[in-house]
């Protein structure tokens, strides 16, 4: 059949989706998840004043969004002690990871990453053409060195950090991270991800600097501010760098909900101080459900725990298939020495009680199978 | 100021926004619109169940959604009678005009268009380095012999066209649109913009036929479902092409809202019946004023009308200026010959009424000054 070719680019990539949905596992099961601690969600769900600002803003979704998205953006200047100039805001985080690559990652340059770091990232550079060079983790940890040497190495243009990171939950101190970024050439961009920003230790974000034309921050209101579903992130970084994004970003892409939801929820700060309680109280949970079932979890500065299963992957994933048949969704890293490990999110008190009833008997039947 | 460089291609763009919101304009005028029909928004809003549906769905948004959008691409494919594999949700027609571009027009490719259409696509083709070939309208509506032959003479791998249009409001039957897919080659990818289909005449609106790997036909909840602000589109199509959006779409881009607002705008057909009702009437409205005025309403299958003001393309933006100078949101065609003209969207009836109270004084105005 004669068909209308796609660009050689298009061509060769994969239909890779990064993630299969909680839903898609429901619907190939044929039954609901009992707990839903896969995705690193915030159960606690968004403040109650974020949801009546939605609920009321229902009957005002005939009216196209503000496409400057003004007033969110003023908002976050404020409460970020930025300029309105210094923000820019996208569909997640993950709709401005496809603005950087594209803005910064001609095909066939090379864009440094860790080695197990967030999937959508690589589809992006994959995407858009760019070779993606991957760092191994140290010890848990994202490699700040091993990442500036790449990067000088093969003369990326981008390179991609998490802090706190996922999959593990681990962190670098502020300092750490400013010095990584002094490192690098001031013709690399560096895309600081701060998405689990919120519920990690103050220590561990660098104070904003919308002076260095190398940094773009990215944040998010789907973690600890609860609203994953409203698809809102933002990027902090230098005017000019912010600017550039206009000249490719869908201009009509955040929808007015979120709009409304992100202000709303930046104007609840005594939620989000609530729930950041709630998070680290789940993740003491989840550590100690871990400790009592003899496996050691790691420390996170995230809504969730990367818990070390104490065998190879096999085993873990072994765990992995243990728990989601028995109803409980979580997640697990898929790269060599971090697939050691399952990832629970902190969910509501009753969903980790699933999870320390259901620990035992999944491991007891992976270590039998 | 040494800073990481833009890839060749995106430094090359303008830092283009398509529209100027009216949020902007309002900012900058220091007072809001009495009537806000300039942007082909549905003044009647989306159905009281859909309003009621969103309300309810407020809560779940601490959730992502199912990447996969299996609920709604289901529910369309039900009322369409096409396969869920025929189906392919976006951020808005605007999302995937920027997906189509990317996958069938290369850097450096010929892509047809007609002068003076929807420039958000005219901003994706820039975007990735396409080269876009503009083909005049005839008579106020698109020249379907016209586009053909450019994508023939330009051996174009993409054409796109809306029917019924945006800027005219004008449309074809059928029979010519299916002629004119039938006249472009097999290898060249047809966008069909039914954006306005719903409140045209049906015998403008082809069969759907997905068996045709060369056609996207393109859909929205932005007009006649009265969701603009939601940001929902949708592309129907053969499989194999509507599963190669996979390659490359945001699988997390759609959120959890406009999924849910989609399944219940879907599911209340007897309001889009009664605001397809409401928005022909309240064509005839602005029609006879425009008659009342001594200007020349076009024939619409819209929720606009576009209105020849008589006379040049500065005449025109002179009635225009001093509507927005009345408090009236209105807009116009830019290009030359469509230039001659105002777009008035279907508002309420108070608003209509404010727009029949002010233009008689703003053409006085614009005739004098």
């Amino acid at each position: 059949m004669i068909r209308p070719p796609l660009t050689p680019l298009v061509a060769s990539l994969p239909s890779f989706v990064p993630f299969v949905g909680p839903e898609a596992q429901e619907r190939g099961r044929g039954a609901p998840f009992r707990a839903r601690i896969g995705a690193n969600e915030s159960s606690f769900g968004p403040s109650p004043k974020v949801i009546a600002a939605m609920a009321g803003a229902a009957k005002d979704m005939w009216m196209y969004c503000d496409p400057d998205n003004h007033d969110l953006k003023a908002a976050l200047a404020a409460h970020l002690g930025v300029g309105i100039g210094n923000v820019v805001i996208g569909e997640g985080i993950d709709g401005l990871l496809n603005l950087a690559v594209r803005m910064y990652a001609p095909a066939g340059a090379a864009v440094v990453t860790s080695l197990g770091a967030y999937p959508t990232f690589n589809f992006h550079v994959a995407g858009f053409g760019a070779n993606l060079i991957t760092v191994p983790y140290d010890r848990d940890r994202e490699n700040l060195e091993g990442l500036a040497d790449a990067v000088k190495r093969n003369a990326a243009p981008l390179v991609y950090l998490s802090n706190p990171d996922n999959p593990m939950g681990t962190w670098w101190e502020a300092g750490e991270i400013r010095r990584f970024v002094e490192s690098v050439p001031e013709t690399t961009m560096v895309l600081l991800d701060e998405a689990y920003g919120e519920t990690g230790p103050a220590s561990a974000q660098p104070a904003l600097d919308v002076s260095r034309p190398n940094l773009i921050t990215l944040r998010t209101f789907s973690k600890a501010y609860g609203l994953a579903g409203i698809r809102c992130g933002y990027a902090i970084g230098e005017a000019q760098a912010i600017r550039d994004f206009e000249k490719i970003r869908n201009h009509y892409g955040v929808n007015r909900m979120a709009l409304v939801a992100g202000e709303a929820a930046i104007a609840d700060q005594a939620w989000l101080k609530e729930v950041i309680g709630k998070v680290a109280a789940g993740r003491e949970r989840i550590a100690a459900i871990a400790r009592d079932n003899g496996l050691r979890p790691i420390t996170s500065a995230t809504n969730f725990v990367t818990i070390d299963c104490g065998a190879d992957g096999a085993f873990a994933l072994k765990v992995l298939k243990e728990m989601l048949a028995r109803d409980v969704f979580i997640r697990k890293p898929m790269v060599p020495v971090l697939d050691r490990c399952i990832r629970v999110s902190v969910g509501l008190p009753h969903e980790l009680d699933i999870f320390a009833e259901e620990l035992p008997k999944a491991l007891a039947a992976a270590r039998a199978g």
